[in-house]
């Protein structure tokens, strides 16, 4: 138990010790702090008391606009920073408790703080590896008989995504124009996409990292896991149909991806690790592992359109779903010999469990525009439309208390008129 | 003419003036240079020199390890800076040429100095843009009849790349290891890759850019191009060839993509456009555009073995063989609302010209491994073999002088054994 209060299904108790970058009305420098009930804990403020043998040497990276420093400094380091802040929070310990003037410059209410991203991020990849969703879209665009391509079962499918595009929860997201063909027989056209959807993903915060050239060997995978947060990779499918082939999606997410701004430690989730999905064929070597690394997360998509006095949920989803572990993605991006660095987002793809309602993204839940999706009091959708609202949550739920995510939401904005 | 020595057929006479970041032995300290000759001109020395209207308030972008800030800076800053300095080395000019403790303190051997990346890239782009090579790829896997994709002349198709490892010209390339399937009829395997490749591109640097959600108009688009650089993008043909549906390539390019350290102003640039090509169908209006920005930079690839006395030539082809041109690939990449920042790097694809020796990468220059590349004294190949260094030159030919690119090299080595 913390000294600050954590109200009941609070997603940030003491077990959870999120970390994120925020700023105030009043000091609007962006600075590290840490997830407390409704409160942030100042890390800037507080940099002074880590004095274990890794951080006394790092407290600087404490007091930084992003955790990037802090991700490169490794496990012990984390753990150092977690086991200090938890014993410093709990209600039995005096030190901050009964300082009343450290604890005025130290907390804030996350009511009145802004969110920025946590970390720079220096490269984001985009992975594929939810079977259902790759099941779903192969359905849809290539039938039953061929929906998995021949690769998909042997390798977590991944492409390069968009860093500068990588916005935190609120950022409003713009309807982009773009060249789509909508109809094969004529030529393509210019205007505002007409199909932009949502993709329900998680990430990961990639910590020390490699050299170029120095593969991560899948036993030191998990070192290079900082934590984890939640994502909505924004597509617009019109665009991304009539580009990608055969490069890959390029404009049809670079519009924006948006993620949650709390970046929950690994440590906080291993307690929820379920056992691995079986995946036949057995993946080569490079590929094994048989620690658990599949997490029990229970995710959920609302919906909130203009003129809706509350949101809908469209999707409850779990992260569990995942055919490739986080384990393998890293591993896989680094077989080559490519270097991760401290702050690199790696994203899940689209989580869509065995379900209809656990599809993770409207293409699926609309199956492809030809049902509605509905949204109660006679509102429906098949993709989004101007002023929507979506709003991703997700936790893992413990005996006593949740690991929460906080929320990843972002509202569309109309396309801009053509010049 | 520069009081600075310019040897005849040096790259970097003054009418060209590259921006660089170098280091010394003695000074290791990552700053930025200007190409005069066979000497850098150190602009952290000599920053307080940059009096102008715009610069004088922004003299501490010459202080910095990267170009980004400068880059940032936009059109105005970039002119008054380039007008300064071929001023300041002029011959005539006695500010520099006279002051021996300064000229001292102010110029290193480009022979002493070591070269960095020229920026932080934040994101790296490459497009497809050349016709000759997408239709050569695409006759060696789909046939003539279909070899240009539906969507290839309707605009410039692209990715997104790795920006992590691309390096500068002179660091090694670690043969890569991945999973491939050279049979069909077999499982996948994982090892070395056997057919590991070059692609010869150029790429470009960006400006000022845009904000998320605010596309930039083909008007506007030359104000956000700073210059241009040499690449080589190192591919693994047997990775790609397995992993790259649907998502399109990612191990097999990320293994690394090197650059030349010299980025060549645009100014410098202008004076070699040559008509552009035409485009049929003509693209939508978002893309079109008068200016000629269709550049004849002429190109080579030399592939030097273990054991070769000298590089041989084994490609020589041209930067206006481009379909696409600079202007619509930078306007279509924001036209979704995509971010651009100071220093993102966009590149061209293979550059492939008409005729066979022409062919920008092994894979065309040895249609697909079906005849060897020759280099002279029976040496041949299909491939690169580990201990191969590819050199890339480029230059625009003045009547008096040419604006050169210097290197852009590396060289292969071995993989490393597996775990």
């Amino acid at each position: 138990m913390s000294f600050v209060p954590v109200p009941e299904g609070c997603d940030f108790p003491i077990h959870n010790l999120p970390y994120g970058v925020f700023s105030t009305a009043g000091h609007p420098r962006p600075r590290i702090g840490v997830a407390i009930g409704d409160e942030i804990l100042d890390l800037s403020v507080i940099k002074h008391l880590f004095t274990g043998p890794v951080l006394s040497r790092h407290q600087d990276v404490f007091d930084q606009p992003a955790l990037n420093s802090f991700m490169g400094l490794g496990q012990a380091a984390w753990r150092e920073a977690r086991a200090f802040l938890q014993k410093l929070l709990s209600a039995r310990e005096a030190r901050l408790r009964d300082d009343a003037e450290l604890r005025k410059c130290a907390f804030t209410s996350q009511a009145a703080a802004v969110m920025h991203l946590p970390a720079t991020i220096g490269d984001y990849t985009d992975f594929y590896s939810s079977r259902q969703h790759a099941t779903n879209v192969g359905i849809m665009f290539r039938g039953e008989e061929n929906a998995l391509m021949p690769n998909w079962l042997y390798l977590p499918v991944g492409y390069h995504g968009r860093a500068s595009s990588v916005v935190v929860s609120g950022t409003p997201i713009r309807r982009p124009v773009g060249q789509m063909r909508p109809d094969d027989s004529k030529p393509p056209v210019y205007g505002a996409s007409r199909l932009l959807d949502i993709e329900l993903e998680m990430g990961f915060f990639v910590g020390p990292g490699n050299k170029l050239g120095e593969p991560i060997p899948i036993s030191k995978a998990h070192e290079h896991i900082f934590g984890m947060v939640l994502m909505n990779d924004w597509s617009a499918r019109d665009i991304q149909k009539w580009e990608y082939v055969p490069l890959g999606p390029f404009l049809g997410k670079s519009l924006g991806t948006t993620i949650s701004p709390w970046v929950v430690p690994m440590d906080a989730l291993m307690p929820f690790a379920v056992p691995n999905p079986k995946q036949d064929p057995p993946p080569l070597p490079y590929l094994r592992h048989d620690q658990p690394y599949t997490f029990d997360i229970n995710l959920s998509v609302a919906l909130k359109g203009e003129g809706m006095s509350q949101a809908a949920t469209i999707c409850r989803s779990n992260f569990k779903h995942m055919y490739w572990t986080m384990l393998q993605q890293l591993v896989h991006h680094s077989s080559n010999g490519c270097n991760l660095r401290p702050g690199d987002l790696l994203a899940s793809g689209t989580i869509s469990g065995p379900t209809p309602e656990s599809f993770g993204s409207m293409l699926e839940l609309s199956w492809r525009g030809t049902r509605a999706i509905e949204l109660g009091s006679g509102h429906t959708r098949k993709f989004l439309l101007d002023g929507d609202e979506v709003i991703i949550t997700g936790y893992c739920q413990g005996d006593s208390h949740r690991i929460g995510f906080g929320q990843c939401a972002g509202k569309v904005l109309p396309a801009l008129p053509l010049a």
